[in-house]
């Protein structure tokens, strides 16, 4: 019975995307005598919580009532917050019972919200779909235990695992319905990232082209400030969301026009082999509130990003074509054996149109933190 | 009705797997007032057919009763056959109708099967499963109207499109599961493939290991005889279904030992670079009866069938694991637009385990003929 009140309240959770970040997705359903009462969802960061949308649009009173929420009520009351504590209202509102999927690792409630909420003689069920739970906000279980954003490398490569020919085309290795697919994805990041050899290359938008009004960060691994000055996303309308990571040995001739043009440029060190410092890159990123990000190529900041271990998913369409020897979607790892190759968990395939969809994470425990044990 | 019938007609045709090569599976069925009286499949070459067996071991007199089977029966009689024919059989029986689900394009056969039994006043309804009938099939088509093998690649590779790594190690990529799938793979093909240099590295004993008596014929590409003479294709109580395919240049002190040993070593042209000349080999392999062939690797030979268009269908074991730069599965092709890329027909997916197999067909028409129209 539990399972299918949380169901509905992970699906109004799902609604707004991307929307809530930095917050989680949460949903909410109020059941009183067998029947939904309320429900609601949190539907952007800064506006109210799902718990209480549910209880304002209660069609009778809600005394004695369960609340179904997937994530632990909120207990806190910092400076930053926007919102007043849900545990308070369920408490004022005498709520019988809260069901949750997992508690919230934000180290600022944690147990926390359970505890004030059984304090107050309410029965608490913790556990509830936790795994679905806990893969809907994945970004949100990342970012709020390690600072760090959940970077998701998307790859669209051929049958035998080329991203382009030799003579770097790449238009278009997977079909419309594919490509439509990505934009709904871009549109759940903070931020999307490339190397500058794709921006000249393909010269990319990087919009996430679905009519909405939001749009994700494009960043550029742009070590010595080499982007050229009339690419797209330099000059569109969304200039201002383009920033640059470059190394101290950027031309600063460029990093003085760039800066005019209102586009953000961070300096941070070289990793030794000329590239940037992706553990610094990423903190940095942190830092700003960009909590995710859609890694879309190209070969070398694919390679960069697994050899460094710093990626939580990875998604790769699989076209139905082969081509042969080009441009491979990942560079040299420095792996021996098979059985040092890296290894990726929860693998599962999808098919999109004619197109393959193989998804996988590098290490469940490294994304979920204290939550990997509910997967 | 009919197709039910027919499934089950079908499900009796792909019992025997490759025994019945160089004849089609067929599987038969006889339906009187509405029930099964008699069925019946085609169990090995030089046996009995289907329409026969299901005749024979029908439980009541079966004058007036309905025939399904997948494939029009056989109305010649050469020298070389084994069984008379089935059309004269069936019109002796006095059976009133016939189901099939596609004409023979056998020469012999090519729907004068069909004429005779209409002639013989018998209502035949053909094209039922047409499609399931075609694939079933699909070795027998292409070999009937071809004398040319069917020939099917069969790769194990990374996520990323790696055979092995740089340092060939390539044990395991995939897991005992899709290793038992091929296993199973290789005893419905007449032979299994590999060039010198996955003699060299993997040593492999390319057996059908199902516990089963019949073994694939294993050949081995080897422009200059250089396998080494204590491999274990050359050694093992299988030695005699080993078959070289060298050229010109070949080692001739080494073809002497070979052929005391009972291995049969075939010249034919090389392609002027260096290669036997793929078409010369597969008609010879055809001549000698071998109606399929599983082409195993490595990636210089999956390279060559591709280039030179000579091969019908290609399976690719996907692995969850990512290597980086390594050995790739496909070499060039000198394909330089991705709108000039092979793009594989009838691509379907299965989940095997933790692997992914993806299955296509280069060319329907060049392996179906006749038959394509039905797909």
């Amino acid at each position: 019975m539990h399972d299918k009140r949380m169901q509905e309240a992970l699906q109004l959770a799902a609604i707004p995307g991307g929307l809530t970040a930095p917050n989680p997705m949460v949903g909410a359903v109020l059941v009183k005598n067998g029947k939904v009462i309320g429900a609601g969802y949190h539907p952007k960061c800064g506006e109210k919580h799902a718990e209480v949308i549910a209880i304002e649009n209660a069609s009778v009173p809600i005394e004695g009532a369960t609340l179904y929420c997937n994530l632990e009520p909120c207990c806190h009351n910092t400076p930053a917050k926007k919102t007043p504590p849900c545990t308070k209202r369920i408490i004022q509102e005498k709520i019988k019972r809260v069901v949750i999927s997992t508690i919230d690792p934000n180290p600022l409630v944690n147990g926390k919200g359970v505890e004030i909420l059984q304090n107050a003689g309410i029965e608490v069920v913790t556990g509830v779909l936790a795994r679905e739970a806990a893969f809907l906000n994945e970004i949100y279980f990342k970012f709020i235990q390690t600072q760090i954003p959940f970077v998701h490398l998307k790859i669209a490569q051929t049958l035998d695992g080329r991203i382009a020919t030799q003579q770097f085309d790449s238009r278009w290795i997977t079909d419309e319905t594919a490509r439509e697919h990505v934009h709904r994805m871009r549109h759940k990041y903070s931020a999307v990232l490339v190397g500058l050899n794709t921006v000249i290359t393909d010269n990319p938008k990087l919009t996430a082209r679905l009519g909405l009004e939001t749009q994700p960060y494009r960043i550029v691994l742009d070590e010595k400030l080499e982007i050229p000055i009339d690419s797209n996303i330099l000059k569109d309308e969304f200039a201002n969301r383009t920033i640059l990571f470059t190394t101290p040995n950027y031309d600063n001739g460029i990093k003085e026009q760039l800066t005019q043009k209102g586009i953000r440029v961070n300096v941070v060190n070289g990793n030794g082999t000329g590239m940037v410092n992706l553990r610094d890159t990423l903190q940095m990123l942190g830092e700003m509130g960009i909590t995710s990000i859609l890694v879309e190529g190209g070969s070398k900041i694919f390679t960069h990003f697994i050899k460094e271990s710093l990626f939580d998913k990875i998604s790769v369409f699989i076209a139905p074509i082969i081509i042969g020897k080009g441009i491979e979607a990942i560079g040299d790892l420095k792996i021996e054996k098979i059985s040092n190759a890296l290894r990726l968990q929860q693998m599962e395939f999808k098919k999109i149109n004619h197109q393959l969809l193989v998804e996988g994470y590098r290490d469940l425990s490294a994304t979920f933190g204290n939550l990997s044990g509910a997967i």
